[in-house]
């Protein structure tokens, strides 16, 4: 057994799902981003609130216009791993783009997701995404890090 | 099977696990918190860096030593799921305290905690905590938060 996986089958499997929710992201398509996640999936986001449940289409939608054209989205350091119907991954992310204002915008972040498997089919049920804060009374977002 | 557990008995078993490691975070009882960690599991912490592998007894130790007494610590909206040898939760939770300078502190943050079942033993491979950030232009992170 792998530091990695513990199920091979399965890790494969969540990896070309974390790839293709990731390029769904890059290419906007709120219909493919939407196929990977379970109706009721709980999300602990970059912006608050601390917790939210159930990511909409019209959600989704509003945030992609706000960024003018492609998305760029680099996923590094995935470990992946899932045992029967559960699994979870972790990576250092970067999303990067221009907003509609025109400005360029990108942010190194933590990623990490969780899934069940339903009616045979992986699916997000929680995803957690942050950067750390500045500990030095100042509790600014490190939004300056990188791997 | 519920919104919430995929294998009850895992499930219950996770769910002690991780009061007993918030009773040794309020004991600051170094040992004992270890105790639940795999060697080689992986952080993403409130504070930087992005992600850091391995949590040591001596690490654990200087961070309790930053705080008089006995720490508080409530977790709330714990939600587990557990599928074979992997499990996860989440939940918000609330430290609380009093610094060795004397200050009183409380914060909610998130948690995200990755499970592998080992030689029939649950340990953590993978926890993430935050607090999400204000996206208006201050990027102050939302310390303030409470659920």
């Amino acid at each position: 057994m792998s530091a990695e996986s513990v199920n091979p089958a399965a890790v494969a499997a969540i990896r070309a799902l974390v790839e293709d929710w990731a390029e769904a992201i890059r290419a906007k398509d709120v219909e493919r981003v939407m196929a990977h996640h379970a109706p009721d999936s709980v999300s602990f986001d970059l912006a608050p609130p601390l917790i939210s449940t159930g990511a909409t289409p019209s959600g989704v939608e509003a945030w992609f216009a706000t960024w003018r054209g492609r998305l760029g989205y680099e996923i590094r350091e995935l470990s992946v791993t899932a045992g029967g119907d559960a699994a979870f991954c972790r990576s250092l992310n970067r999303l990067s783009g221009t907003t509609i204002e025109g400005e360029k915008s990108e942010i190194w972040f933590r990623r990490t997701v969780c899934f069940r498997r339903m009616a045979g089919a992986w699916k997000i049920v929680h995803e957690h995404e942050s950067v750390p804060f500045y500990m030095d009374g100042s509790y600014r977002a490190a939004v300056d890090l990188t791997p």
